[in-house]
């Protein structure tokens, strides 16, 4: 059915001006802790998305690998390569833990990874610091989330994002974020599970 | 807690040689109708992730953005200005339709938005083609979404990736597509309301 054309204007028009009352009260410029978590697909994707729209727009920036030190990425390769000067990147994970069983170690690096993330978001140019995958280590108790928690609280400049990504966010980072997504893996045979079939319902 | 790090080793290594048997399992290379929905933000942002893992690895890609052209990109600003060999980029959108309030106009560039679409899908240079808030123009019928997805399971090349992107995907969609991920907005108060409050549990 395809609405009256009138009608339609009508209708968007008072979409157009509630949608911009709301914005106008939207005024007030903050830093965010976002969380990406969940199962799904996804989480790191769009916080290299967010990266690369601070680059767009020549905001300084940050990444911090946590985990996947020791997987390919193509993030890192073309950041690297081509916009070093504006994003600065560490990879301080060789791989998940399952890759490496060396737990010692594995607290070692996230260590080391936490000590320059905060030296990275403790410096106000950086507008933005992606800490991707740490959610891993908080979860293994690689790092310790009420420090990282009050760090953020306390220490992050007013006026910089974090963005920390991975499954399994803490709830005490949770609790602490402004913004939190949770990438869902939808899967279709329970989404289209209401078929009826053959030897079941008739 | 902290295990003991023979027992974690163990563990690990288990964990370590179920995941590389499931990995040996997974051969096939196929290219895939992956669809992000849901309220949350990071639909887009993942999408352009992936088109920056393609430009990373010197894949062709293009992208389609059927709603958002009146609005500021800056994706599409680092993909012109930068990539502009490997990735093609179309904003064929004026804004959301609330802003435009002209449904006749809105069909024309939705329908336009998908004659490029298909002319890019069809050509097997491209790796990856992105239609940005095609799900928007679906969700208004200003495209035919049987249309759509006869198209992508008829004449999609075998090896080229669709990602298609906006909240309220359509059903037939979801079940066509491989992949789908619903980023859904966590809200706080209602994750954290489990806390006792004077008033009300004391």
């Amino acid at each position: 059915m395809i609405d009256d054309p009138d009608r339609h204007a009508s209708k968007m028009a008072k979409k157009k001006a509630a949608r911009d009352k709301i914005m106008a009260t939207k005024t007030g410029e903050k830093g965010l802790v976002i969380v990406h978590t969940g199962k799904g697909k996804g989480k790191s994707s769009a916080a290299f998305g967010m990266i690369f729209r601070c680059i767009a727009h020549d905001m300084k920036c940050a990444v911090v690998q946590y985990i996947k030190g020791g997987m390919d990425c193509g993030e890192r390769d073309l950041i690297t390569a081509r916009f070093a000067d504006i994003c600065e990147f560490h990879t301080m994970g060789e791989g998940f833990t399952w890759e490496t069983q060396d737990r010692t170690r594995d607290i070692e690096m996230a260590q080391a990874a936490w000590e320059k993330s905060k030296e990275l978001i403790r410096d106000p140019a950086n507008r933005m610091v992606l800490l991707d995958e740490i959610n891993i280590a908080l979860r293994y108790d690689y790092l310790d989330v009420t420090e990282v928690v009050a760090f953020l609280r306390d220490e992050k400049p007013d006026t910089t994002h974090v963005v920390l990504t991975g499954r399994n966010a803490k709830d005490e980072l949770i609790d602490l974020a402004d913004l939190v997504t949770e990438m869902e893996l939808v899967k279709h045979p329970f989404r289209s599970g209401i078929k009826a079939q053959k030897g079941v319902e008739f």
